[in-house]
């Protein structure tokens, strides 16, 4: 056998010894290595080592045909020096007067800040007490008490339960705990939509399940095709796959599309039907660029609202279906990635259940204070009448503005594009174009590369303009092997979206002359 | 079957539909139902119960002859109104600041911070931007730096990588990205101490490991028994289990001792001879009450101080042996436990295995950026000369001081009830002191109950007392058949130590004297 590596970049171990590591690729957990998670890989170090390169102004000595990078691979709104997104002033001001309350006891300090900052961070305080300290497991009573107000307004009355609610290290973190409760072993199966973020099948990797894909209709604003995926339940059955849960991201990350009522409650009956627990991954639902046309609908609130119905097998469903709804402070107009806030609410789990994720949470001892204190200012934000409101209302609006605009911009400037297509921009941070036509050289050069077509153009579009986008089969949605077309995901969070549009379309337009 | 629970303490499951429920304890993850974690377990929960009963007023109406909670149970120390260590200032003064930077624009202000922190919150927001956006998957770089630094500084100089060290949730979320890479099946073996800290067999019962205990000696202040390792290990293998790790808790939890510089090299030794990847806790590493007789030595150090061996058969080891040693900013004189911060460094590990730690760090996205600007602060800590130095100083010794006291004194109280014995008090933040000769009428109540004495005994503490303590079966260390002595734990944080002593020795009494 092979000694341990003799490579530099480890972590320490350049001896010459005859001793065989215990740890090796051959060895360790081996759903691991199966795990792939392409927001940050290959392209986004490739990005790293320019972004190095132009750090240390040797950006013409290299050949860099650009002077910045632009990270357009990850929802990351606060990243400095290219997003720049401001962060929220009422939010911050709370959050440093939790850290530190003596500038609440100097008079001085203390008229810097509203009334309204000072009150909030003083009812945290005298729930938590420090924000050094632990909070209960499940999260600080406080926040939880205004995530259940918030819910109940959101979903138009419908009673929500505080102790039902856990708070997480954004919604990645209380994904990861659900699964782990969820998924008893290598037959169980999930159904995850192409495309898809791929937390969902790293998560399914590293547990060890067997993800049940089921298909967005590009043609139909990427709805969910239903009547598909109740086929895909039942193919992946007869396989004798144990298919127990669906996952739905809505706003969708990637399709910055926002699914319809009527499609929601399709989906409810189908898991009704097929007894399968849903998770809502509903992060994007303040990032609604068309209010009117496509709005935003909780699962929880249309699942509630089948009680309403005169049909008594309907009504049933609203108490039925297993149903786990994921929100996070890291996206909408707050964007706190940093924080490591969100949470989740479980509707109509076996209390068995429940206590095992509860315990499950207890080993996780409990999420970060100031993850929960975002959590907290998410859901209950100034109103009118607060001193801050003013502020934090031109605040928001900016910032809403200003991703609507940018998304719409770009998405019109992908549009006009030769050989790209793009579906209008509804909701979440990201568009998601689809490229076709490329010459067949470029084709050629691909598979001489051994990369996919989706992949080599994010490369080339990196190496030429410094922009990083991600390909679509990242998200599991694959080039199309007849027509050769792809798609790739960029975010609509560069600040500078005129460069943006300029940089890409002069590449698109060249990258066609160069290969033709 | 049945139907769905009807508990109204459900998510609002209470339907009378015949609708079988996906989720159920029978369906789910069955390595969850085997997860325990006594430190938050029912007599956490009965703990609570009291307290909310104290708190609406209650206490004399429901018969509570204690008019207080005292949380021993957990090492919380900034939790109120019962433990309530103050935080820093230094630390509380920089994440303020990182929180919100306008502080540093306004003279007045800034003025109210010493030089020190405003320059060190600059520092960190120049590197990360913003405390509201992902940083690098490992860390902030200036975080890893400084990690880096203080490394070599606490290790004689030997090199440490900043690429090696990945921030994490406290150390807790770093053991469970460790484990769930060095875990490949149920035939895997990791060795526990025990008594050990319930992190570890919970995690492995989730990721269903084989935990292989091998013993501390009380009779030598919880001194690792080498030799009876190496024997658990052949054991082990020759009954089929694949044992390749091993986790060593330094100072100990719920010990409170420290290892012998010896015993350490020991084990490393063993490490060698028997390929062991060492995973050292060493989050109590600042807790050392007795730093002459029992120094703190860290496994890093050790294991590269085998480099200047004159032997090569040991300076082999240096180099050979894999190590991920986990640090925290939860204990310690700082407390942060609330910010969810923490580091692990890997030495000795195969480059490629390193490559899916990485992959899984990403996944994760990072750790909470509070938790890293604690790490920063912890690891480098104001020095002589800085403005902030002479406060900084002088609250790190009260608390210091406050801690050894109090451990002291209690070890001491403890020590002079009868039939209790307790070990010096050498570092952590607990005690972990053995009862003998309860009468024989206390036993059989345990019996009667369908109590384990440890927990019966524990049960009857925090009902005469509202001491919440932890049974040593919690940690795996079970009562004695034979004997019938036993164990608990007790955290040293209790802030009205005479108090406790007070409460405890009386109930003690008076507990020898009802069942006599």
């Amino acid at each position: 056998m092979a000694t341990a590596s003799s490579s530099s970049s480890a972590s320490g171990s350049r001896n010459q010894s005859s001793y065989q590591k215990v740890l090796q690729t051959n060895t360790i957990n081996p759903h691991v290595l199966n795990v792939e998670y392409a927001v940050r890989g290959a392209l986004s170090n490739k990005a790293d080592e320019f972004a190095d390169i132009l750090a240390h102004g040797k950006a013409k000595e290299q050949g860099l045909p650009f002077d910045s990078i632009i990270s357009a691979n990850i929802g990351n709104p606060q990243q400095q020096p290219f997003l720049a997104q401001k962060p929220l002033t009422f939010w911050r001001q709370v959050a440093a007067l939790t850290e530190l309350p003596s500038l609440m006891q100097d008079e001085v300090v203390r008229s810097h800040f509203p009334r309204d900052a000072v009150e909030r961070a003083q009812q945290i305080l005298d729930d938590v007490g420090s924000v050094g300290a632990y909070s209960h497991s499940k999260g600080a009573a406080i926040v939880r008490k205004h995530i259940k107000e918030y819910i109940e307004e959101r979903d138009g009355g419908h009673h929500s339960d505080a102790e039902h609610i856990y708070l997480t290290a954004g919604a990645s973190g209380g994904v990861g705990q659900v699964m782990s409760v969820l998924i008893s072993g290598p037959k169980d199966g999930v159904m995850i939509p192409i495309p898809q973020y791929p937390l969902y099948s790293a998560t399914l990797s590293l547990y060890d399940a067997t993800p049940v894909p089921y298909h967005l209709d590009a043609e139909k604003d990427w709805a969910v095709d239903v009547e598909g995926m109740a086929r895909a339940v039942d193919e992946a059955r007869s396989n004798g796959t144990d298919v127990r849960s669906c996952v739905i991201i809505n706003p969708g990350n990637p399709t910055g599309s926002t699914l319809t009522l009527e499609n929601i409650q399709g989906i409810i009956r189908l898991a009704h039907e097929k007894r399968l627990v849903l998770l809502a991954d509903e992060v994007y639902q303040a990032n609604i660029f068309q209010p009117k046309e496509r709005p935003f609908h909780s699962f929880k609130k249309v699942l509630k609202d089948f009680s309403k119905s005169s049909d008594p097998a309907e009504r049933a469903i609203a108490d039925d279906v297993e149903l786990v709804s994921f929100h996070s402070i890291s996206k909408g107009v707050s964007g706190e990635c940093g924080r490591r806030g969100g949470y989740f609410e479980l509707c109509n789990i076996d209390p068995d259940v429940e206590a095992q994720i509860y315990k499950m949470a207890s080993v996780n001892l409990c999420a970060s204070l100031q993850g929960q204190v975002g959590v907290d200012l998410l859901v209950k934000p100034p109103k009118e009448g607060d001193e801050s409101y003013p502020l934090y209302r031109d605040e928001v609006q900016a910032i809403y503005d200003t991703l609507k605009s940018r998304s719409e911009k770009m998405r019109d400037a992908f549009a006009n594009l030769p050989g790209v297509s793009c579906g209008e921009a509804q909701g979440a941070l990201y568009l998601f174009p689809e490229v076709s036509d490329l010459p067949q050289k470029a084709l050629k050069d691909a598979e001489k590369k051994g990369q996919k077509i989706d992949l080599w153009y994010c490369f080339q579009l990196l190496e030429a303009t410094g922009i990083c986008c991600v390909p679509g089969s990242g998200f599991g949605k694959q080039p199309n092997d007849k027509t050769g077309s792809f798609w790739f995901r960029t975010t609509i969070l560069a600040k500078e979206t005129d460069e943006f549009v300029e940089r890409f379309g002069r590449f698109h337009r060249e990258l066609l002359d160069k290969w033709a």
